[in-house]
């Protein structure tokens, strides 16, 4: 099928060359214009701009919009918005929030532009594994974009969750489940190094992948990460997040659903950027006043 | 090789069945003879005792225990340490605490008779798929038991780990591990599930194990399980431990090694065979004394 992809980065750019893979046609744009000449030659049409990739479509055109959540969606679906005619389609591919993504089908629903939220995993992965994709929104613009979606997922790796909002929606719990279970291995790990047994992290993770009861594909990268360096010691304790960890705590609280591991891990990470925490300042504080205990000076 | 296995549970019997399939010669011993005739029925030889385990093994005797941790694992190695000969070999393929293990190790160590910790996962699907090993104790005894090892164990899913003690370590940290990733799915479940999206977690389990970042044997099971029974509604939320997820804490603890997912997971079993939870009622009661918040009495 004829399809657009707006945003030629890691994801986008490799979903690109998944679907000129299989067959489709493919206008492809991004604000740096390299991106878009390197898979020009991989054979995708360039488009220079928003309104040259609506131009280059015929209608009822498929703008798939894979930018960074929040602001640079929101100003591309907005400019699409102004651009875009009745009956076409607009498939959110990003991490955006559901509630971004409920607003945008209904403002795009004014102007009877079908709305589509597909929550996309598989990461730099997914170019040979497949993405993973859970959709929500207009269903009869589901069924039109079905060929590019398959192509993009891996056999039964693509899900119709209902109205909109409910792709970004399971995408996000997804994203708060992976943060707790990244966390679990971490922990795990960092116990078995605290001991005198001498573990190789490499071995207990490939003997782990083979049988056990927690194999899994994060426990496959951490294997490869550590066959890469054993101690980690290229990296920093820092991590980062980026957000849908926070949202699944706060949609937690709306629902009043305890998710106490999901917060834990995020909140591991929040503590990991901290240099000289306020709050552990106070404890050492209070247990001097106290009880005299010793404090450590900066 | 020649072989004993003591104790033909679920784990134990399925264990005599994959080493037979092996071409290994198999002494089965169970305190249920109706297991042990099962067993022999299959081609291993039944033992009445274990004295009668004793004298069917051929000097140096391998003598795997696959019996309850605790007390049954105890009173089998006791016994077994009265019978044995230097150069014998006990095997514990049970849930031991690793320190049990390291306390076996030396009390056999001073009959001469050589000792093996080996943490096993794989449940009752090791059968098929094989039993991941995570085994420690006396090098030359793993050596010599590595033939049965090896059929017992997928390919990869074998790893000598070092001193007495390193496998039931190492198996008690994949089981809080295994704790806090289940943990982690079932928030993520309960959250999609309170919402009004209508989520069939059969789609949402099938779809995410087809190239997302969380897919894993777990989520498998949880297919499986949505499959048989997609609301649960044959369960009652109540779930037991058995006792590496405290173990794990333990350790964590004496070591003073973080481990929040992992001790809120086993919290969270805790919390769920509580009925009517003494710290929510002093919780109500202080409520209701400060703010004159409404009680719900029994």
């Amino acid at each position: 099928m004829q399809i657009a992809i707006v945003g030629l980065g890691r994801m986008g750019g490799n979903m690109v060359t998944r679907l000129l893979g299989g067959g489709h046609h493919v206008v492809a744009f991004d604000r740096d214009p390299s991106a878009v000449s390197r898979l020009a030659q991989q054979g995708a049409t360039p488009a220079s701009s928003l309104a040259d990739v609506v131009a280059k479509l015929a209608g009822p055109r498929t703008v798939w919009v894979m930018v960074p959540s929040g602001k640079p969606t929101e100003a591309t679906i907005s400019e699409l918005a102004t651009l875009l005619s009745p009956g076409d389609i607009v498939v959110d591919g990003g991490n955006s929030n559901f509630r971004d993504s409920t607003r945008h089908s209904d403002e795009l629903a004014k102007r009877q532009i079908r709305f589509l939220d597909a929550g996309t995993s598989g990461g730099i992965w997914g170019l040979e594994v497949g993405y993973c994709l859970m959709v929500g929104g207009d269903k009869s613009a589901f069924d039109h974009v079905l060929p590019a979606m398959t192509t993009l997922a891996p056999k039964g790796g693509l899900g119709y969750f209902g109205k909109a909002g409910a792709g970004h929606f399971a995408k996000m719990v997804h994203n708060g489940i992976e943060y707790a279970m990244m966390q679990s291995y971490a922990e795990g790990f960092e116990l078995l190094k605290a001991t005198d047994y001498g573990y190789d992290l490499r071995e207990i993770t490939k003997v782990w992948n083979h049988g056990s009861v927690v194999r899994s594909w994060l426990l496959e990268l951490a294997e490869r990460a550590f066959n890469a360096d054993p101690e980690l010691s290229g990296l920093k304790a820092y991590v980062d997040d980026s957000g849908e960890g926070r949202w699944t705590i706060n949609e937690a609280v709306a629902h009043a659903v305890p998710v106490p591991t999901i917060a834990a891990s995020v909140f591991a990470r929040f503590t990991s950027r901290q240099t000289n925490s306020f709050a552990m300042r106070v404890l050492a504080a209070l247990r001097n006043e106290f009880g005299g205990h010793a404090v450590r000076k900066t």
